[in-house]
This record gives C-alpha cells, structure tokens and sequence, in this order.
C-alpha cells in the first residue's frame, strides 16, 4: 500500500494537564521521522486554531525545547473549551484540505474524541484520505476502555500527597476537614484521597463520591459517627455529589461554555458543607465549638510542577508515539487508548486503537468493588489500581511517643 | 557560673507548618548533648498537653525517627490554638515547677511568644530560675525583628510553583483567574506569586495585599486594564484585604478561637470577587463571557509535603539548635530570631536572641519598597528579597513557534 503523504495538524483541547505536553512532544518526535508527514503543524488553542489557520511549525522546534515543554505542564500550543458542530467541523475539514492536512492529531477527552469523529466522517464522505487520531488526555479519569487516561496519575499524586501532609495536620489539630476534589460525573480524583492512608486511623475517614446518591442527612450522621471515635474528621468529597434525584448538592448560577453547571474555581460546595456541618453539630448535636474548614483543591490539582506522575509523564509521551504508529501504519481512524497488561511490581501497559464510538458519550465511572458497602468512603484495594499511576509518596515519620 | 540543672519542656504552637518539625527536632538534638538539660519532654498539643501534663519522652526517640518526623509536615507533637491567659500561665508554670522543668521552649508566632514572656514573668516573680525560649514559626512571616520566619519559605515555595503552572494555565486557556493566599494581616504569601514571573507579560498581572486598601472600584477597573492589554489576567489576593475604614472586603460568620473572623478554609473572597468581576464585565463593561474562575490556596500552602524549601527546613532546624544553645549559656529568655548577614548568591543568617517584647504584638508587613505605587502589583525587586528563601523553581518550556 502506498503511504499518504502530506501534513500533520497537532491539537490539544479541553483542560491542561500537567501531562498534555508529553503527547505533543510524543506525536512530534514520531511524525518527524516518517517520511510520508511533510510537515507538522501546531494548532493555537486546538480546532480554533484550525479554524483561524493559526500554525505553528513543530518539526523546527530544537529537541531542548520539546524536552523543555515535555514536562511543563498546561497545554503549550494553547487549548480550547469548544465543542464543535457541524458547522465549525465544516470549516476544520476544510482548512485540513486546503493546506493538505492528511494526518490529525487530537489530545482531549471524550469531547475531543467527537469532534475527531465528525471531521473523520466528513472526510470519508468527501472521499479525502485523512487519518485522524484522538490521543486521550483527562485528569478526570473518565475515558472508556482506557485502564486510565494520561493527566490523571499527576492530578492524583497532586491529591494523594496534599492528603500526607493533610492527615498529619489534621492529627495535629484536630477537628472536621472538608476537601473538595474535581470530578463531574466521576469520582477518581476524590479516590485518590485515600492512596495517603497508612495506619488504621489515617484519614480521609469519610469519602463520597459522584458514584453515589449523597444525602444530607447520612452525610452528618457519618461525620458525627467518625467525630465520636476519633475526635476528629477528614472528608473528601468530589465537586460533581448529588442527591438521589440526579440534582447536584450545590452549585454556582454559571454554566460553563459546554453547558454544564461550573462546578470548579469556586469554593461554594464546600463552604456550604462546612456550614450545614457547623450548624447541626452546634445547634443540633450539642457538641462544643468544633473547627470546621474546607478547602477546594480546584485548579492546582491539574498543573502543579512539582507532584508530575514519572509514570504519567511517560505514559503520556508515548501514547503520542503510539498515535503516529498507528496512524502511519494503514488506513485507520480512532481513538488510542491505554490498556494495563500487567500491575503492581511488574505494572505495564500497552497503546490501542479503538473506534471513536467506543469512547465517545461515555464516562468510565469508579467500579462499585472500590466503593464502600455504605458509599461514604473508598476501599484500600483501590490503591492496587492506583499506586502504580503516580509513583512513590512523600514518607511520613512520626515519633513513636515514649511515656516520661 | 553553675548550669542550671533540670528537665526541657518542648511545645509545639499555631497553625502547623511543612518544617516547625525540624524545629523541634534540632531542639532535641542539641538538648541532649547538655548534661545540664536531664530530660527532653514533647508537650502533646503544645500548652495544652503542659497543662494536662501530657508528655513524651523525646530523648529516647531514635535518630531515624527523629530525622523522619523532622521531613514531615505539620506538628508531630500536636499544636493548639490556644492564648493563654493570665490563670492558663498559673497552671503552666505550675506544672514546670511541679516537674522540676527549667528549659521551656515554645515554637509558634508572636502568641506564642506572649504566653511565653507571661510565663518567664511568672518564674522570675516567684524567683524560679526557668529559661523560656521562643522559638519562630509562621507561613504568615509576619513576625517582627525576624528577616523571615521559618514555614515561610515553603509555603512561598508552594505559592511560586503553583503559578508556574498557574501562568501557563492561564496562557493555554485565557480568561481571568484570581487565586487567594493566605496573609490576615501581611501579604508575604500573596507577594510570592510573584516569584515566577519570567516574561514581560507572566502573570499574576495585579497582586493586593492587606499592607493597602482594597477599593472595589479600582479593583475593576484594574482588571478591565490588563485584560484589555492582554486579553487574560491573573490576579492574586491576600485573604486579609481590607476597604479604607479597614472592614474586611468579606469574610464569613465565623470566629476562630483568637477572635479573628475566619479567613482561611472558606473561598468566600474568591467567589465574591469572581462574581463582582462576571456582573461588571457583563453587564457594565460590555463584554463577552469571559471565563472567570476563583480558587483558594487554603491549607494547602502551608503542609504540602512535596514543596518544602531546603533553606527552610535548614534554617527550622538551626534555629531550635540555637535556642537550646542560646538558653545554656547563661541566664537568658527570650525569642530566637533570624537576621540575614548576606544575601544574593552569598545569602547566610545568624540566629540572634531577642527580649519577647520586640516580636509579642507585632506584625511585619511587606515593606512599601516591593509595592507599586499604585498598590495593585508587587514589584520584581522583592525576588532579591524571597528567592534565598524558596530555593530553585520547577523550570519552564515553551515553543519558539516557527511559522509555517
């Protein structure tokens, strides 16, 4: 089979990661190195650079920058919230023609996945030879098929290790602590709260999960039932809770431009969980004054540069190579995808094509064996799947307390 | 002169910080190479654990365990927010008399060195020979006579590195974002956002700080300015911003146990400024949605245990050396403090004791030299003054961006 021949159009879309740079570098450093990719072109801000022919040339850019980029986190070529319709994919399919754009690579979650979708099929229906990648990126988690999607082991050490240092702050001064961890519809990000726990009482104590109806009521029964035994209380939570009409718990008047209510860059549910928490245990309950403080981890979770996942890192640089592979290796579309072929000690993973359809639409949820029978916590089997995600925690010495 | 000869009392105050542990750890240390010091006690829960005679025995903690405890966060002998009065100090002193105590060292902010200089009043009333050190500690650095405070370089540090990644956030997906620093009084915190700007036009783009009224008007308008100029902008808040007539811009119900409206563990300011900025754009200003997003640094700051700056926790440690050095070497009281010798490249300190009334009531506020004029901005001089403190920062890369 003759190889196509003609260019490349990187794009990355939807929220940075601390990772996403891997992929581009990945992608570049591959298509470099197959003849038939004439050039590769860098879109600003994903298919609104498409759309705007904003390009950048990557194959000039010297290796020191890719390396330098690589572990920057954000999205260097810029990113996009913008979910395209047939119209803006029209006007995408049209600019790759013209600029005889034959390979397209879109980093993003399952958004990103459609849109590649749509411009794959108006490519095949204009007869217009175009291999178009989704490379999968999301520190959500929630990506079908995927084991897991690249920028979750990094935001999940960002969460795991906020947590060791936590847990020891709450020992020191006890009372209740709300932490509010992304996640819309998926709870691996509040999940990963537990990969801290060491001894029986590490907290986070109590864990609730989008997975799960959230009740009020139960919520503050739990929170006294951990307060009495321990005298004090962790909770982790996942911005995306709600009750058992699908209704979230709390949320703020804005929708963001995908329609959806914002849930992060506000400190709102947890504010409003501290106070239900304050005036029950005060006027209800009895109890003395009690210190309650929540905090939202929001943003930095996403693009901190010091807690970057080595496995992440890695994973994510070659996914993109694995991108350019496929798409050089015949006449295929899709969305790569990472399975895990091996865990623990021996951990490995390997990079699969699948069809768009098979993760468009869909949210890969946390399976119920990690949940708790109760749904207010997350089980320690959970660290089997996750540990090899974000590599070693910070240790944590405590004195062992000899009596005078 | 003869060594006094008794037993130490080590207490641990305040809110935790990532080294107040090496603190005690190189108090320890010291303490048991003096035969005069007889035992080495940890108050659990600081005052507190003295009054309920709560202690351990630190001496018989082994090297391992004490360098261990030493590189964890927060407070391994447990803090207290507690201002002792007048009948707490009674029962304190009380309890150092009934223990044959005579070496007290308290770590914590300038309430700690008040109920330490109360304390030492006491002793010296009741002609019992006991040397009360007080040993520096605040992420806030606000104590007085101190060039920093141990805990301030590492929260600093956590507040740099987040906006490394923060600016490039706000680069690959412009829009405004606000991030809110802990800082009741002083705006050190909030001034080390600054720490990573590099390019022209690196963010945060607009910094307050409680050191100058905050006039919401102003505020707008000096939003409308940047993001005009650059269509994005950062903006980093102390939490402790106050109007001309000193209220604070908003804060919630609570008080904490100082009597201090609670600032920290709620993103109240945040989502409040977020909304004033999203109702005047829109509807004054004209302008399209623009993404505005609000998060609050929180506690996150001042534990998290891969962000510790190595000065800091060198410098933590030394100080609790010479303390017990300080305290062995004659009939002295008082607050350790640190004085920098040398700064740039050659950057030293020296310990230096004080009397607790130079540092007891007292805040040291960011100095109007590293303020704009226009108060809206911390200027890049301050670097000179921060950076010895932080360390190296997570480097950055981006694209030349070659034209196609």
């Amino acid at each position: 089979m003759a190889k196509l021949v003609g260019r490349a159009i990187i794009g990355q879309s939807g929220g940075p990661t601390s990772v996403i740079n891997q992929s581009v570098v990945g992608l570049v450093q591959e298509a470099v190195k197959h003849d038939e990719i004439t050039a590769v072109y860098g879109a600003r801000h994903g298919v609104q650079g498409i759309m705007d022919e904003e390009f950048i040339d990557l194959a000039k850019e010297s290796k020191e920058t890719l390396e330098a980029v690589a572990n920057t986190p954000s999205a260097g070529l810029g990113t996009v919230r913008l979910k395209p319709g047939e119209k803006e994919c029209e006007k995408i399919f049209g600019v790759c023609r013209k600029h005889d754009v034959r390979y397209f690579f879109y980093i993003g979650g399952d958004d990103s996945a459609k849109a590649a979708g749509i411009i794959n099929g108006m490519a095949n229906a204009a007869n217009y030879d175009l291999r178009v990648m989704h490379v999968p990126k999301t520190v959500d988690n929630d990506l079908e098929v995927n084991d897991h999607s690249p920028g979750y082991g990094s935001a999940a050490r960002f969460v795991a290790s906020a947590h060791v240092g936590e847990n020891q702050e709450n020992r020191a001064m006890p009372g209740i602590k709300i932490n509010v961890m992304m996640g819309r519809n998926a709870g691996w990000l509040t999940a990963a709260s537990v990969l801290a726990r060491k001894e029986e009482d590490d907290g986070p104590h109590l864990v609730y999960l989008p997975e799960r109806n959230f009740d009020r009521v139960k919520f503050l029964l739990d929170v006294r039932a951990v307060y009495e035994k321990l005298g004090r209380c962790m909770i982790a939570v996942s911005e995306g809770i709600h009750d058992a009409k699908g209704g979230l718990v709390t949320t703020s008047k804005e929708q963001d431009s995908f329609g959806h209510s914002q849930l992060s860059g506000t400190g709102f549910l947890g504010d409003y969980l501290a106070e239900i928490i304050k005036e029950t245990f005060l006027e209800d309950l009895g109890y003395p004054k009690i210190r309650v403080r929540a905090d939202t981890y929001g943003y930095l979770q996403r693009c901190f540069p010091s807690c970057i996942s080595p496995v992440d890192a890695k994973e994510a640089r070659e996914v993109g190579i694995a991108a350019v592979r496929e798409a050089t290796s015949g006449n295929v579309d899709g969305s790569m995808t990472i399975k895990r072929v091996a865990t623990g000690a021996n951990y490995a993973v390997e990079y699969e094509r699948v069809g768009f359809e098979a993760v468009v639409g869909k949210t890969q949820t946390v399976p119920d064996k990690y949940i708790s029978a109760d749904g207010n916590n997350v089980l320690d089997s959970f660290k089997e799947y996750a540990m090899p995600l974000i590599g070693e925690l910070p240790k944590v010495g405590t004195f062992v307390g000899y009596p005078v």
